[in-house]
C-alpha cells in the first residue's frame, strides 16, 4: 500500500527521431501539465531522440545532440522542483562489448533526474533483436542496475525488452535489492494482442514490487506505438490505464476488459501511423484511386480520419472494362466520407500504348494499373499529396498487384490488414459511424481489378476466406506446407500459395511501408531473401 | 613445413538458397575432382544451404532438410574414403542463448566429416550484427572449439567472423590447444577493398597455426561472394590464392599483388551479381532502357556480358526533349555490345496524358520517365524479360530519380557505384576491349536526363566529383555535415546534399536491389529511419 504514496504521470508523447526541439517542447510541456499533481513522471523508450534510430545510432553527433538536449532539460526541471523524471535516450557507452561491431557505440538509456540533478542514468540490458527490432545491432548492452529513493520507496528502472525475459537474473537482482517499485520506459509497437502480452510479460517479470510501465504515442515509419501505459500494484492488479492517446496520465480511468482484436483500437493505429507519417514528413494532402473497391474506399476513410476529409482526393480512373457501379460506388464513397472527387478517363493514353506495344494478355492488365499510376502520380507531384497505395495484406502476399501500378505509393495504409479483416473493419467502421459511409456495394460485391472483361479475384484466387487462413498460418505462424495440409487444407493449394507468397518477395522488397498491426507484418520484421528455391522443389 | 603436408582444396562452390539437390550436386562434383589430389576439402560458410539465409533459419524445415542433405552428402563420401571434408550448414540448436529470441533455434555450423563417418561438428561463436549482417537475429551462437586430427595435424574450425576480432581469446584458445592449421569457411561478400581485409583479419588473428581460408563464389540478391579462398603459412605468409571463379581450387597460382579498386575485379562482381540474381530466379532475357547517356550503356555492357549479348534488348525511347546524339548513341551502343535494339518514341503517350492533366513543370519531366518505365515494363511483361534500374549511386543517395519512372526494374547494376566511378569503370571497359564499345560520346558528354530542353545534371546537383567526394563521406565514412565542412567543402552545398539524402530515404526504401561493391552500400547494410528531422533543424 505505501509504495502507491508515489502519484506517477505517464508522459505518453509523440516523438519525431532527431527533432531534439520538438521532443524536449513535448517533455516540458508534460511536466508543467504535471507540476504539484504526481511526484514521478515517465516517458518511453528513447522519448528525447524518438525510436526506433536504427543506424542514427551510430553518429556521435546523434547521440551529443541528445545529450546536449538531456542537459538542457535537466536544467529546465529546476522549475519543477517536485517532481522526478525519467526520461529515455541515447547516450554514448563508455565501454563498448567485445561481441559487438565498432558501430554500436550508444546505449538505449534512461536518466532519472530532479530540480536540476541527474539521479542516474540506466542502460537497456536486453537488446531485442527480432521481427522489426534491431537493438543489439545498434545499441551496447548496459550492465548494471539503477536503484533511487524517493518518498522512502526504492525505485528501478528497466527498459521494454529487459522484463520481457523473467528468467534472465534481472527480476531476482532488483527484488534482492529490495526494490519497491519498478519504472519501465518502453517503445512497444501496436499490435492487435499486445495489449493483453503486455500485461503478461509484466506480471511474469514481477516480483515484490510494484511495475510502471510507460509507452510512446504515435506513428513512426511502420510502427504504431499505442500509449496503454499502465500500473501493477504488488499483487500484479491493474489499478492504472492509460488511454491510446497523447498527454500525461495519471488520474485512474475505468479498467475496462482487455480485448484482442479490438477494432476500434485497430481502427484508431492505422488511422494514427498514417496520420503520424504525412505529420512528420510535411505532407498535408492525400491522393487516392477510387475503384469502387473496399480496400480504396477503406483507405480513403482512414485517410479523412488522418488529416481530415478536405485534404483528400479520391480520384475514379475508369478504363474500358470498368463497370458502372465501380464509378458509381466510388462517388459514393467519396461523397458519403466528404472528400474531394474527380474522375479521370483513362482510355486515351490506354490507346496510345496499344498502338505503340504488343502486349501479352497480362502485360494488357498491367497496362492499365500503370496508367493509373502515372495519372494519379502525376497529381501527387503537381499537387504535393502523398499518394496511398491501397493493396491488403492478401494481396501483398501474393503478389496480386501490378509493379508501379496500384502497388505505387508512399504508404500503404492496410497492407497489414488481410482482406477479411479489410471487410470486417469497414462494416464495423459504418456500424459504429451509424451509417453507411462505405457503400454496402463495395462491401457486397465480389471482389474484381476489373483489368479485363468480367475478371474476378477469385478466378487467381482462392476464396479469400481461405487464402487468408492458410496465409495467416504460413506467414504468421511460420507454418510448413506440410503442418498447414495437417491441418486439413488441399495440398496443391496450399502450395500454390507458398509459391506465390515466395515468388513476390521481389515485389515486397520494393513496396511502400504501412502500418503494422500483426505480430508478422511485411516490411522491416521479415526478412527473407529474394534468391530462393525453398519450398519450391 | 610439417603441416604444408596436408594438401587442401577449396571448394568454391555457388549455392543456391534452399535448393538443397543443386547445393548438394555441386559439393558432389568438387569432391569427385577433388579425389586423390588432395587430403582436406574446405567449402564456404553454410554452402549447403545457401547464405545469406535471412529469416529462413527460423524454419524448422530449413534446418531438417539440411540435416538430411548433410547425412547424404556423408553417407556419399564413402566413395572418396582419403577425402575429409568441411561444410558450411545450418544445424538445430540443442541449447538456446538466453539473451536470444525463440525464433533463433539454429547454429551456423560447419561440419567434418570422412568416409561415411562425421568427424564433429563446430558452430559459429561470433554472430556479425552490422552492415548486411543479422547473425544475432538468426543464428544462436557455439562455445565449443572442434579440433580433430589429420595426418598427425590437429586441425581447428572457425567461421568467418570469428577469425574478425583477434581479442576475442578464441585465436589464443586455439594456439593452447595446440592447433597446426585453421580452417576457415566462409560468406564473405565482395567490397573493393576486401582482399587485402581478409588477409589483415586473418594474420591478426593467426597464432602458431596456418589458416586456410576458404569463401563461397557467386551472387546472391545484393552480395557477391567473390572467392579469393588462400592459405597462410605459419608465418603469416600467402602461399596459396584461389581466382574470382567457381570451381575446386588447391594448387598454387601465381600470386600477385593485391590492389585496391582493383577494376576488372569489380567488372566481375558486377557481372556476377546480375547474372546470378538472372539464373538463380530463372530469368534468361533482359529488357533496359537505353539513353545514350553512360549509365544505361554501363548496365547494358554488364546485361551483355551476364547473360548474352543477344539475350539483351535495348529501348531507345525518345520524346520531343532528347537530343538526336542520344539516339545516335544509344543505337551505336547497342550495335557495338550486339545486342537488340528497338526504337520506341513517347510522343503519342506524352501526349494523351498531357491533354488529361495540368501538371507541374516538375510532374512534366517525371511523366516521361513515367511514360517510358510503363514501356519497358510492358515489354518485360511480356517477353518474359528482366527490366534493369540504371541509376548509379550518386542518383539514389540524391533521389534524382523519378519513383516508377527510371526507378523501376528488378535490378539495379550499377546502384552501388558512383557516377564518377561508372565514367571510369566505363573508360576501363573500352581499353580493356581495346574497342570503343561504349560510345566516346556517351563517357564525355554532360549528364543530362532531357526531360527539359537543354537540361543538365549540373543545374540540380553539383559538379558529380564533388558531390560522390561529399557522399562518400557522408555516406560511407558517416560524417557529420561539420566533418565534411571541415575538410574544406562549402557549409551550404554539404548542407544541401545531407537534406537531400534524407529526404530521398522513401524513394531508397522501394529501390530495387543491386550488387554491393563498397563498405556501406544503399540496400539492407544501411537501416535509417524514413521518417526523420535528423539534421534538417
Amino acid at each position: 500500500v505505501a509504495v502507491q504514496e508515489i502519484r506517477i504521470g505517464f508522459g505518453q508523447i509523440n516523438p519525431v527521431v532527431g527533432d531534439f526541439e520538438h521532443n524536449s517542447a513535448q517533455v516540458l510541456s508534460q511536466l508543467a501539465l504535471a507540476d504539484g499533481k504526481v511526484d514521478l513522471v515517465v516517458f518511453g523508450e528513447l522519448a528525447l531522440c524518438g525510436y526506433p534510430l536504427g543506424d542514427l545510432s551510430y553518429r556521435l553527433d546523434v547521440i551529443e545532440k541528445t545529450e546536449s538536449a538531456l542537459a538542457d532539460l535537466v536544467a529546465e526541471s529546476k522549475k519543477y522542483p517536485t517532481l522526478t523524471v525519467v526520461l529515455g535516450h541515447v547516450s554514448l557507452a563508455k565501454e563498448r562489448h567485445p561481441q559487438q561491431s565498432a558501430f554500436a557505440i550508444a546505449h538505449n538509456s534512461a536518466t532519472v533526474f530532479s530540480n536540476g540533478t541527474v539521479i542516474g542514468r540506466y542502460d537497456k540490458q536486453r537488446l531485442p533483436t527480432y521481427d522489426v527490432f534491431d537493438d543489439w545491432r545498434n545499441f551496447v548492452p548496459g550492465t548494471n542496475e539503477l536503484v533511487f529513493e524517493l518518498k522512502n520507496k526504492k525505485i528501478a528502472v528497466a527498459i521494454c525488452e529487459d522484463i520481457w525475459d523473467s528468467n534472465s537474473g534481472q527480476s531476482q537482482r532488483l527484488e534482492d535489492l529490495g526494490v519497491d517499485l519498478l519504472v519501465v520506459p518502453n517503445g512497444s509497437p501496436y499490435t492487435r494482442t499486445k495489449q493483453s502480452e503486455r500485461r503478461f510479460a509484466a506480471r511474469d517479470f514481477q516480483r515484490k514490487f510494484e511495475i510502471a510501465y510507460a509507452n510512446l504515442c504515435g506513428g513512426q515509419d511502420e510502427l504504431v506505438f499505442d500509449g496503454d501505459s499502465f500500473r501493477l500494484d504488488k499483487d500484479g492488479q491493474e489499478v492504472f490505464r492509460a488511454p491510446f492517446a497523447q498527454g500525461l496520465f495519471f488520474e485512474s480511468a475505468e479498467l475496462g476488459e482487455i480485448l484482442d482484436d479490438d477494432p476500434s483500437r485497430l481502427f484508431n493505429a492505422l488511422v494514427t501511423g498514417l496520420r503520424d507519417y504525412c505529420k512528420k514528413t510535411g505532407q498535408s494532402k492525400i491522393v487516392l484511386g477510387l475503384s469502387g473497391g473496399i480496400d480504396s474506399a477503406l483507405s480513403c476513410v482512414l485517410a479523412a480520419e488522418a488529416i481530415g476529409a478536405t485534404n483528400v482526393l479520391g480520384v475514379a480512373l475508369p478504363s474500358r472494362f470498368s463497370s458502372d457501379h465501380s464509378i458509381e460506388d466510388a462517388e459514393l464513397l467519396a461523397k458519403s466520407v466528404g472528400c474531394e472527387f474527380r474522375t479521370v478517363e483513362i482510355e486515351d493514353p490506354h490507346e496510345s500504348f496499344e498502338k505503340l506495344l504488343d502486349l501479352s494478355e497480362l502485360a494488357k492488365e498491367n497496362l492499365q494499373a500503370r496508367i493509373r499510376a502515372v495519372i494519379l502520380m502525376g497529381i501527387s507531384n503537381t499537387e504535393a499529396r502523398l499518394l496511398l497505395s491501397t493493396g491488403n495484406k492478401s494481396e501483398v502476399a501474393v503478389g496480386y498487384s501490378t509493379m508501379y501500378g496500384d502497388s505505387a505509393g508512399g504508404f500503404a495504409p492496410i497492407k497489414d490488414l488481410f482482406k477479411t479483416d479489410v471487410w470486417w473493419l469497414a462494416k464495423w467502421y459504418n456500424e459504429q459511424r451509424g451509417t453507411t459511409v462505405i457503400p454496402a456495394r463495395s462491401i457486397s460485391k465480389a471482389p474484381s481489378a476489373e483489368l479485363r472483361p468480367g475478371q474476378l479475384d477469385q478466378e487467381t484466387l482462392p476464396e479469400y476466406k481461405v487464402l487468408d487462413d492458410v496465409l495467416r498460418l504460413l506467414i504468421e505462424k511460420s507454418a510448413t506446407v506440410e503442418e498447414v495440409v495437417g491441418l486439413g487444407f488441399d495440398h496443391q493449394l496450399v502450395t500454390d500459395i507458398d509459391d506465390k507468397v515466395r515468388k513476390a518477395e521481389w515485389k515486397r522488397s520494393q513496396g511502400a511501408i504501412g502500418t503494422k498491426t500483426t505480430q508478422l507484418a511485411f516490411g522491416t520484421g521479415r526478412r527473407v531473401p529474394i534468391t530462393t528455391r525453398f519450398g519450391k522443389l
